[in-house]
């Protein structure tokens, strides 16, 4: 836990009236929601120029950085905003605007006794905090999606993007002072690393945190807050290759599996081989990975088949990142399934077999967010479950679990609307009796 | 952070035990389950006199640690089991197999491309720790839960109760290893009390911790512990009368909220009045609840109209637990709110209101579990919802939230079924679209 001394004057004063203007968000309707969003949209491309220069100034005041080593290559790529970039953050806030609305859904009614009516109707979380690295899309997707789901949100961007993060805030702001009444203030930037450090310590004003950046990033934020983080560290994911696989649809979802994005959380990073089609599908396996430039590291019995550096125990607990896969070769479904048990993430895991009670037996019993048959680990992701946007995702065991959509921004309450019923009517010798009669359910579409 | 040294090799083993029995357990079917059931009660009814024999013991050791003050005269009051308390065990555990089925149940199923079908299915959580004190109750209701819902159970009594909580755990897995094959190991009991700080630094193998005690205690257990806490500390409820309240109602919920069950977490703190209406239920409240042994405690403006001792600054932030009540009178609707956010416990709040208008913007504004209108805070509770059982009342933000229902019990995980795809086929100039339709939806009730 991180010991703090008592957030700065500023911070507070955020933080309250983000608190503040978060209740009055809460109880917009949907359209005026929607309204801000076509309001932002229409903001970002009428201040395109502005925007696009704020990102010019970041980048020259960054470029030093990189030379210095402060700033990988790649987060200085990533910093960079042009024309067309900032045409698809503006399709991607029209986007946001487009999904189903969550906000004051009834989940359920259901009538306790005559006159006795609850519902479990659904509501804003209250106030995110937002944590990101380099990108400035981010923000404003961010922001969108907050809107959308009536949370009031504080944002933290890279120090690297500090003028973009400025003018797109600027920009939503006076976007949102448009529509009369409207809480601006529910859309707070910060702009100081020490900032995220009294952030964290803050659980009685910040509902949920999302970070968004490296493993290690994520991981620091996770060990330093004990506000409810939304994401994970670990993307440990396997593909395991059962004795009754399609050869060709197993090298195909490898290579998918491992090469299309090796930095993604749902990349493979280690390969299960049923020893009975091993000797067939290891020598196949191996050049197509080696011919896309993937360094292979196998236990003993793999490197029978095909040449390989041998893997150590280390490398069954690593997520490598990268263009480097391990392979093991395992007795039975059981040992596979004890394997991925033991150094899984339980993020996403997938068999390849023709054996359709072979698929089920993984499907129910590997302990995973994601339990995939024939089909890549790739598609674990909001976008492609087709969520419409993807929060984070978690490797959490209790809900939201996996590909989080922005139903992971909403929470219930329940609403219990009475005549003067009290409990004492129900006990005791002419005790009332409950009726429990369900009026209405499931009309609160919470999947995407 | 509890500092931990590794956990005593009978602590792991039984973790261990119990995470590969739970695996076992996820994948039984419902009528297994069932039956497991029932031969629990028909184990606890045949072996009747031993139960009562061990409790009988257990009385006899703590008798005198109530004399030196080591147990409170409630708690060995709680202790005590007899032939009704037994008979009511029994039932309970026959009324959690009539629960609803919620585990391997398919929450929504949707296309994303022909021949590509993800479901979302819930599954139990693995292995859940709870810790309960004196009550031998709570073992078997918190083993039958377990079991209903799939899941490992590893439980520690309060150790007062360590006889009868071993004969109860003797019982049970007699019981169950009446059925051939099942996986006894998944009810597993600690004895010690060290064991407490060892399972709560297990967050590899324990997915949520359900404590049953003092507020204390699960103050202690929530400071203690990063795996997730289904629980409450704190309880702080707040009627608020409106000035366009029938007074008479709004005296009956007074001193139904207040007098049936002080020290229950439903029960209310303080009474908040509106100042138009002050001077004609001041009086009345005040005599109806000093005529029930409450002790007032006002602000200088609700002493205008009642006797009672001066409230300080403490009082608002106060859970008694007791027969005492603080009162403030409030200029309108908004100060209400405003207190309420203020001192709350985002537990259960409730307004006494004629005006619809009014009622409506409480509930849609105060940020709580449960927002109610002409009724008693007390309905705040799992069996008085219709959930059947109640596992806890949940005072955090995200869900499940309020009185949890076995449905707590359950998570859900994404089964992804292919015929070879992969995401590069979905990239590209030549790349395939999802269809993202749904075939089924909302088919699991996970609302009890």
């Amino acid at each position: 836990m991180v010991s703090v001394s008592s957030p700065s004057t500023s911070l507070f004063e955020q933080v309250r009236a983000s608190r503040h203007a978060a209740r009055q968000l809460a109880i917009l309707s949907a359209e005026t929601r929607a309204q801000a969003l076509e309001q932002i949209a229409l903001g970002l491309e009428a201040h395109a120029d502005a925007i696009l220069e704020a990102n010019q100034q970041d980048r020259q005041r960054a470029a030093p950085w990189v030379e210095q080593g402060h700033l990988s290559a790649a987060a200085y790529a990533r910093l960079k905003l042009d024309e067309a970039k900032l045409a698809t953050m503006i399709s991607s806030v029209r986007g946001v605007q487009s999904l189903p609305d969550l906000v004051g859904q009834a989940q359920w009614i259901r009538e306790l006794d005559e006159g006795l009516i609850l519902e479990r109707r659904t509501c804003p979380l209250g106030v995110l905090g937002v944590i990101f690295e380099s990108r400035p899309d981010a923000l404003t997707q961010i922001a969108s999606l907050a809107l959308k789901t009536g949370n009031g949100v504080l944002m933290k961007g890279g120090s690297e993007a500090l003028y973009s993060c400025q003018q797109l805030t600027q920009v939503i702001h006076t976007a949102l002072s448009r529509i009369p009444g409207f809480p601006v203030a529910s859309i707070q930037l910060l702009t100081t690393r020490e900032e995220i450090r009294e952030l964290l310590a803050l659980e009685e004003a910040i509902d949920l945190i999302i970070p968004r950046g490296s493993k290690s990033f994520v991981q620091f934020i996770q060990a330093n807050t004990s506000i409810p983080v939304l994401g994970h560290a670990d993307g440990i994911c396997h593909l395991y290759v059962d004795q009754h696989a399609d050869l060709t649809m197993a090298v195909n979802l490898t290579i998918d599996a491992k090469v299309t994005y090796p930095s993604a959380c749902n990349a493979i990073e280690t390969l299960l081989v049923h020893e009975q089609i091993a000797p067939q599908f290891l020598p196949q396996v191996a050049q197509a990975l080696q011919d896309q430039g993937v360094e292979l590291r196998g236990c003993d019995r793999s490197r029978q088949w095909a040449e390989m550096e041998p893997a150590t125990e280390t490398d069954w607990a690593t997520e490598y990142g990268d263009l480097i896969l391990s392979i093991q070769v395992v007795e039975d479904l059981e040992a596979a399934i004890h394997h991925i048990q033991t150094f899984g993430s339980r993020h996403t895991e997938a068999i390849v077999t023709a054996d359709p009670e072979v698929a089920e037996t993984f499907l129910t019993q590997v302990d995973a967010a994601g339990v995939f048959h024939n089909a890549s680990t790739r598609f674990a992701d909001g976008y492609r479950y087709g969520f419409g946007a993807e929060v984070g995702i978690s490797t959490q065991t209790l809900p939201p679990r996996g590909p989080v959509g922005i139903e992971g921004l909403v929470t219930y309450r329940y609403q219990l609307r009475g005549q003067g019923q009290r409990v004492s009517d129900y006990a005791g010798p002419r005790a009332r009796s409950f009726t429990h009669r369900d009026l209405s359910y499931g009309s609160a579409d919470l999947s995407s």
